[in-house]
């Protein structure tokens, strides 16, 4: 019967991914005591394994390129989907790269001896078992699963079902990588099947398997993660970045940082994609600032204030507020100083990368005490977030959420941390 | 109509806590632009308010215990609900500990300078607007409104239906407090109805407001928070907390552990639960143990293996391993090595503390490094398991989750940070 298989579908990948939360949470724990030079001689060999495997990897790739094709997908989609070699020998390179960053693992922070003799050390341990699920470019196959073992975490991916093929070449690689190191191969698993079910289970925690579930995509799959998951989430949502020009801000700087934090790279999650300009002296800024930006070949979208100012602007509706446009089009609003800024801020951004404009360093100071984002940067574009930029080597995305991490998700925010408290046989009064 | 009434009682609920969550949020905004030395004043006067309100206080609290005791509540939850003078000037004092903790808002925790010139600073901010849900002891009430505003952040506290009164009046107090520095009265709300609706609502997020939930309590409580939570959650389980004999320990040090861990006070979340003796060397560790524990006036509960070394001990049952006492009852179980002792903590412990007696430091290091607990303590009793203990000056309780902060949480913890990068018109090729 239809519904009968289905529901066997069902309880089979159920059991399966059972089994995926059963050996992750062993090879957590073999993990635990395997050293920072097992999991670097790990890593050095995937890098190896995914150069050896290129043309597998490319073949697979090219199946889903093809397939993906077929359903009409488009061409920039296609693109972020599509490896060649240098794409191939990039992933291999970042995983040599993550082999070369310090191990966070073990590492003190902080060590402190109390009057009874207590020695209390904080150390960084791996949070565990963590679960990502993101969508396109299979670079993050390779990202993730470095980075993860980097940290000491068993990994379960899942990426999205248009690259599954190249998922699973990727796998091989890091699978070998594994091998050479003596370590279980359970320590990075992908999920092998399309059907998204797997997702649910995923967010529905394995039966407690699952420590973190970090969800890197759009809007409606962080939102479904943030709503569904019964395990914790590390939520990386899109960048809805603002530059804001105060009254004190540099005409030069204005426009170089505007059109470097909009048109660099606009599919980038730092780029900028909301203007915001002191009322106080937009007349000044403004005009020039804008005429930069569509010279680099920016659309813009205002308010009514900013429109007043340039001529020609279209306008911009409430939606472009809270549009991520990843694209050659900016909104613009004039706003009143800093508590303005800091308001649209608050209530249209996504606390990802804002940016002040301004020489002025007692107003700067105040935006980035007033604006609650992961990043604020001060006469800086906001294409500067990313963490080969912060110098964390690689990134798995930028954390929005507000605990545990925040902005460039890198090993060392792949991990949690214990107290070691050593005694000589104290006991408490 | 009765549903209708009710259906109104529901809609009113919701719109006084909807009030709430839009108010604490205002408040979390204002705290931002506060600075240390208005935090400060604000705990000292609080201090002050609940010392010349101890007499309103007291018979706010006379009330609920009448109520209690009306209601044939057992007289060790009436010991925890009572207060006296003594309890009134420690829960002032205890604000005032608070106030004199170095501030951890705005703390740069690390700051380097990247080859461009960016020069990036990690700050401690404050998490924003933290709902605590608690039972019992109505000190907590003075306790986590002094702790979250040290951190800048905004409460909402829902205590106890049966403390209500005493929550209340400490409230009143508190209030006076952060009026006399200026700050809003908003900044530390209590949750003024005794109808359960409310936690589901506080659960709910309050309309995006609450950014953190900390459920302090017992395990159904902490267990349904965290099942229905729709904002991040700071777990604080109960103590499953286990001391380890290892085959090198050293008998005087084991005696003396063993017995404070479990019997110094039984009642306290630090508490050992479980003693585990390992085989290689039980015949000369678990008698003379058991009987120290004995003598102590502990019941004891065995496996088999330490049933036959222990005459007269009782048999302990599957649910035993799993059961918080909170009395003079220890279960013992035999264990292979210290794999067996971390198996056995990893089954059935709450990541809570545990505490290995050992000489051989190789073989407490590798328990260290096993167990995955918030605080592993090597030859030192697990009732240090307390924020006063770890020089924090006070403490929410001790977090049980992995993320974002483990073990006791102290204001330090209740904080997150963001990136502040300075530039000088950097933009990024």
């Amino acid at each position: 019967m239809g519904s009968g298989s289905m529901d066997d579908a069902g309880a089979s990948l159920s059991a399966q991914m059972g089994d995926m939360g059963r050996a992750a949470k062993a090879a957590a724990q073999a993990l635990r005591l395997a050293d920072a030079v097992a999991r670097t001689r790990a890593l050095r060999a995937m890098a190896a394994a995914i150069r050896a495997d290129a043309q597998a990897i490319l073949a697979a790739n090219a199946r889903d390129v093809e397939a993906a094709r077929a359903t009409g997908m488009a061409p920039a989609m296609i693109d972020r989907l599509a490896l060649d070699e240098t794409r191939v020998e990039a992933m291999a390179a970042g995983v040599e790269t993550v082999a070369a960053i310090p191990d966070p693992v073990g590492v003190e922070t902080e060590r402190w001896t109390r009057p009874n003799g207590l020695d209390i050390a904080r150390v960084r341990t791996p949070i565990g078992v963590i679960a990502i699920i993101y969508e396109s470019r299979p670079n993050v196959t390779a990202d993730a699963a470095a980075l993860c073992l980097r940290a000491g975490n068993a990994a379960i991916l899942r990426g999205g079902s248009e690259c599954l093929a190249s998922n699973l070449a990727i796998h091989a690689a890091v699978a070998k990588g594994l091998a050479a190191a003596g370590l279980p191969e359970a320590c990075i698993q992908v999920v092998k099947t399309a059907d998204r079910a797997a997702v649910g289970l995923i967010l529905g925690g394995l039966e407690g398997a699952v420590d973190l579930i970090i969800p890197r995509g759009g809007k409606s799959l962080v939102a479904r993660v943030q709503a569904e998951a019964r395990a914790p989430v590390l939520g990386h949502l899109e960048g809805l970045n603002h530059v804001f020009l105060h009254a004190s801000a540099d005409l030069a700087k204005a426009k170089a940082i505007a059109v470097n934090a909009k048109m660099r790279r606009v599919s980038v999650c730092g780029a900028a994609e909301t203007l915001l300009v002191d009322s106080a002296d937009a007349q000044r800024l403004l005009p020039p600032v804008a005429e930069a930006l569509r010279d680099a070949g920016c659309e813009l979208r205002g308010d009514a204030r900013a429109r007043s100012l340039v001529p020609g602007m279209s306008k911009a509706t409430e939606e472009d507020w809270t549009t991520e446009y990843l694209a050659p089009i900016i909104s613009v609003a004039v706003v009143d100083g800093i508590e303005g800024a800091a308001a649209h801020i608050a209530r249209y951004g996504s606390a990802h990368t804002d940016a002040v404009v301004a020489e002025d360093p007692a107003a700067a100071e105040r935006f980035a005490a007033l604006v609650d984002s992961a990043i604020v940067l001060i006469n800086a574009s906001t294409q500067f977030a990313d963490g080969g930029e912060f110098g964390f080597g690689a990134e798995i995305g930028i954390a929005t959420d507000r605990l545990h991490a925040r902005g460039p998700v890198g090993a060392e925010q792949l991990t949690t941390f214990k107290y070691v408290v050593r005694g000589t046989g104290q006991t408490r009064p």
